[in-house]
């Protein structure tokens, strides 16, 4: 298989140490081999050996003897201080690692955290990577899904970073089609789930209870459900989210679809914290990324996980590896 | 100590047989003597052996042979089929508990799981046991704060069951102030907790990220929290919810205040799905609850799991002997 493409993420955050810390847990062949665009510098303030490459052809080589780095922009390692150039160069290093699984030099990209805010200084129409990587694709932005997955839950979240009094007009009918139809169709492809089983939660407390507790439930989530199950989607809900997340109704369903990222995130952080992926489905690509940000406040101390950033470049190879055999 | 009254619950929902089966658990000592209001002929037909009483007194005696039972309605056990009649008698059940606890002559109330919209057809202003307990204190109803407390979390939830539509402007300073006043009394009464550390969830995503994401945190939480800290109640926030209730975040306060149902609720339930408790503080009587509805689609099946009301009636027992021992 192709090598993994990583980018670095902001040189002030964790990205840097917890991709050094996988290396060295993944050296021995227990992860898929990957390459970091740029960073070398960094690398080598970590005390982390590093192998330049001119091709990613070259990383399957290089990565038992250190991490296989390719030319990129590099700036001075000064954890937990983030500044403009540093974010420049977690985008530099974004964009090529990127464009390394668009032109299919790389099975897939694995991103490290970076500060939005940050970026957006060099980049004004820089919402997330996530939209970057659907940009690069050049594929319609509401095709990129992403999916927060753990050893023990897997969520979409429908509506994302949006105060939570524009939820409600935002969870429209369309967007719960579009968005179930591609998470239903990567459980099948990228997760070899054959017949995917999905959840769907209500938006409102207990689901509304019958329209006492707000009638989204009614208007929008059921009848969504509805068409979807008339597809074929094997689709429930709308459930209320308080219980759907318990242990004894986890194994009922392969993913859970929530409305917000409170109802997403909290129970599955709750479970699974420092072992959570995103992945992006519905893109040519493949993309992961451990669920964390970039955590200025440890940066460099030695105390971050590595969990989250081993189980995202662990999923990006599972992943590339069933789209290759489908291919 | 006094015993605790137990109201039955909905007849048709699972709360006879927890109760029976916190009985048979129980009656060697290792839970507080209760007394049910009501409920001998449901018990017999569950094979639970009861025991009539004229008055609580009596129960300490009785509870070794069978459930201590004060006379109350009868009705006919029909599980899994809710009707009027037997909303009535729940209904009956709980005033009945209640007022041993209000009178002293019960040292604390469990309630068993009961049909809102069914009691409210017997008692048009009825909405909620909690309100019921406050109005029984002639205590006004905002001094009754929901906690919901499992082996792995404490969290009061500032609303509850309204639309999520609603849940931005019902969040107000002066909620946040009063409940927030009445838990931190209550840690420290009823729990034991002489300083306790309360941690307050934002509403947005991420707390808002300064105002990106919704300004209520600006507006409102943070200005109620600089209130509270200043009357020196040790309260920190408002905290990003997806990441309040991680593994190793969760030791760093005593109780979690949510802004809504469902960011209380789906985290506590993933992590403590059948042993939560639904502990009423502010009033003057002790009242706990299972943290599970009626759940009519399993009634009389032998699944449910009695853990919750074994915890409910351990928690009325352990807050009583604490206000015993303060009083």
């Amino acid at each position: 298989m192709r090598p993994l493409a990583v980018s670095l993420g902001d040189p002030a955050g964790v990205g840097p140490e917890v991709i050094a810390a996988a290396w060295r847990a993944g050296r021995g062949g227990d992860l898929p081999v990957f390459f970091v665009c740029g960073g070398a510098a960094i690398f080598a303030a970590l005390d982390c050996p590093t192998v330049p490459i001119g091709d990613p052809a070259e990383a399957a080589v290089a990565f038992a003897s250190g991490i296989p780095t390719m030319a990129g922009p590099e700036g001075v390692y000064h954890p937990g201080q983030p500044d403009p150039a540093g974010a420049g160069q977690a985008l530099a290093s974004l964009a090529d690692a990127v464009g390394h699984a668009v032109a299919g030099r790389a099975a897939g990209v694995v991103t490290g955290p970076v500060s939005k805010s940050l970026i957006a200084a060099h980049d004004p129409g820089f919402i997330g990577q996530t939209e970057f990587c659907a940009d690069a694709c050049a594929a319609p932005r509401e095709n990129a899904v992403m999916l927060l997955a753990g050893p023990s839950l897997k969520v979409v979240p429908l509506t994302v970073h949006c105060a939570l009094a524009d939820v409600p007009r935002l969870i429209t009918r369309d967007l719960i089609l579009c968005r179930t139809r591609i998470a239903a169709r990567a459980l099948s492809d990228d997760f070899g789930i054959a017949a995917p089983r999905i959840a769907i939660t209500g938006l409102n407390p207990h689901a509304g209870e019958d329209g006492r507790m707000g009638r989204e439930e009614i208007e929008v989530i059921a009848p969504a459900i509805a068409v979807l199950r008339a597809e074929g989607i094997d689709t429930t809900g709308p459930h209320p989210a308080d219980t759907l997340f318990a242990p004894h109704i986890r194994p009922t369903y392969d993913l859970a679809i929530a409305m917000y990222h409170d109802q997403a995130l909290a129970p599955l952080k709750a479970l699974d914290f420092d072992s959570g992926v995103n992945i992006t489905m519905g893109l040519p690509i493949v993309r992961t990324s451990p669920d964390h940000g970039t955590a200025f406040g440890i940066a460099g101390k030695g105390v971050a996980s590595a969990n989250a950033m081993i189980a995202a470049i662990r999923a990006a190879g599972e992943i590339a590896a069933r789209r290759a055999n489908l291919g």
